[in-house]
């Protein structure tokens, strides 16, 4: 048997593929038990672990519209809720599509974002997603972080490093996150609403089939949407290197599991989750995270 | 740049390439800190941290050729200290060559090792190294396993579990045990003489140059010794697999960097650390081991 798929499905049946679930009454993790999970690259979730932050009282659609009434942020802005994502392209090839920009207005932003949720607006209405990874809720936000907690004990102890980046991120479930994985340790929790996760470890690489993408952005064309490619940055000296302006990504989904597929593809189980307001969740640094919707 | 060839340069760039040494008070980490060396895969040392043990006073040839006195030993017999090596086999082409298994009455096998460290026998003479792996201070070696702790509790409570088995090895200077790795935590502890370890982390596999090897063992023939392939054994039903008799192996020797190399074994940056009485090593589970010695 190749080395690879056996590794994969050896794997699978060591760990199996449901995400651990910590004591259901809220309680947290010490740092050497949350250390374990590090050192294994597992997620679990703590159900109902942020439960008794501020937030899962105060905030609310009213609140926050009141509370950030005059502010102005950023929002990502696709056709369909893929942002950051391998898309057909104007010539029919995979590009990877990055998300039209725009700053409004933060009420205006969430009452769009509550009417499209709700049904109220038309099937082809664009998805807006505000999802700044600046540690905007120490810095846009800042008037609503007294209602969460500063960090996660449990996390600073045991990592000995306070939070690089603190992100409120607002949108509907229109939104997709593309397969990814991300090289710092993460612990989400869940204010409002509801987030599915889909998780593979990270030695199932093999199976997301990355590829190199040409990287396109939308942009806005009266009603509708163009995919325009990237034009890459110039340099200090005003020079525009040549390169091919490719990222590589993954493309396969496991959604689709028979399309783009590669010899590995089949072996790997998702591993799912759904978070509810409270909950708590460790998303492993390389973890391959997909469909968060 | 190659990712992989990036990946090793930015490890090295970034963790640098010496071993933590730990408090030289003798003090072990916390169970905590010890996690987060088993999160990174990164061994450690802490001198003296085995200081307070009973054996580092007791234990001496003396002492252990008389407490052994009616003990007999699995030695593995090598005529240059190379046991489980790749090796020039009979036709030139490099193999993997197991020693040549023998028991022997401990107190002669002491005294051989001693005479030979001493260079009281010819320099052509075998190497002898008691090297089994079977929780032998805990079952051979019982009579002496009272000198030695039962357990390392940082890592009991770290890992959640007690040892699978608890070691010891006798030999010298002459044995040198080839570039492998273990897929288990390992704790050791030097109590007499010295041993010099050379660790690559995990992500330098791609400059180790794996290659299928055929086995070999050593058999003695009078004086000296040969090389016969390994024979496969028969299984239930007696039947003789017609397998390749193949085992995948690292044919790089960092000793000898420019040859069998791979394109990524200039990129690796051996770790050195030699261990004097009471000191104690973590080494990481798939961290690469060479030139034990």
């Amino acid at each position: 048997m190749d080395p690879i798929a056996e590794l994969i499905t050896s794997y699978f049946e060591l760990n199996g593929s449901s995400i651990d679930e910590l004591d259901d009454g809220g309680t947290e993790p010490s740092p050497l038990e949350f250390m374990r999970y590090v050192a294994r690259n597992t997620p679990f979730v703590v159900r109902r672990g942020a439960a008794s932050w501020p937030a899962l009282k105060t905030w609310s659609v009213p609140f926050l519209r009141d509370a950030l009434a005059e502010h102005v942020v950023n929002v990502a802005v696709t056709p369909n809720g893929y942002a950051d994502a391998p898309t057909a392209g104007p010539d029919g090839k995979v590009v990877f599509a990055k998300p039209w920009e725009e700053d409004q207005a933060f009420p205006e932003f969430l009452d769009y974002v509550v009417q499209q949720e709700k049904g109220q607006l038309d099937a082809s209405a664009e998805t807006r997603y505000a999802q700044t990874q600046n540690d905007n809720l120490r810095h846009e936000y800042a008037s609503v972080f007294s209602h969460v907690h500063r960090d996660i004990p449990f996390a600073r102890i045991a990592l000995q490093r306070s939070p690089e980046a603190i992100n409120l991120w607002i949108g509907n479930s229109h939104s997709v996150t593309a397969m990814h994985r991300d090289n710092y340790e993460n612990i989400y929790v869940q204010v409002l609403g509801q987030k599915h996760f889909v998780l593979l470890p990270p030695l199932c690489q093999p199976c997301v089939n990355e590829q190199p993408l040409q990287q396109y952005n939308y942009a806005r064309a009266g009603e509708s949407f163009g995919l325009v490619p990237e034009t890459p940055e110039a340099d200090d000296q005003g020079q525009i290197a040549d390169d091919d302006n490719t990222v590589p990504f993954a493309v396969w989904d496991p959604d689709v599991p028979t399309e783009s597929k590669t010899e590995y593809s089949a072996l790997a189980e998702p591993m799912c989750v759904t978070l509810d307001p409270g909950d708590m969740l460790y998303l492993p640094a390389m973890c391959i995270t997909i469909r968060i919707r």
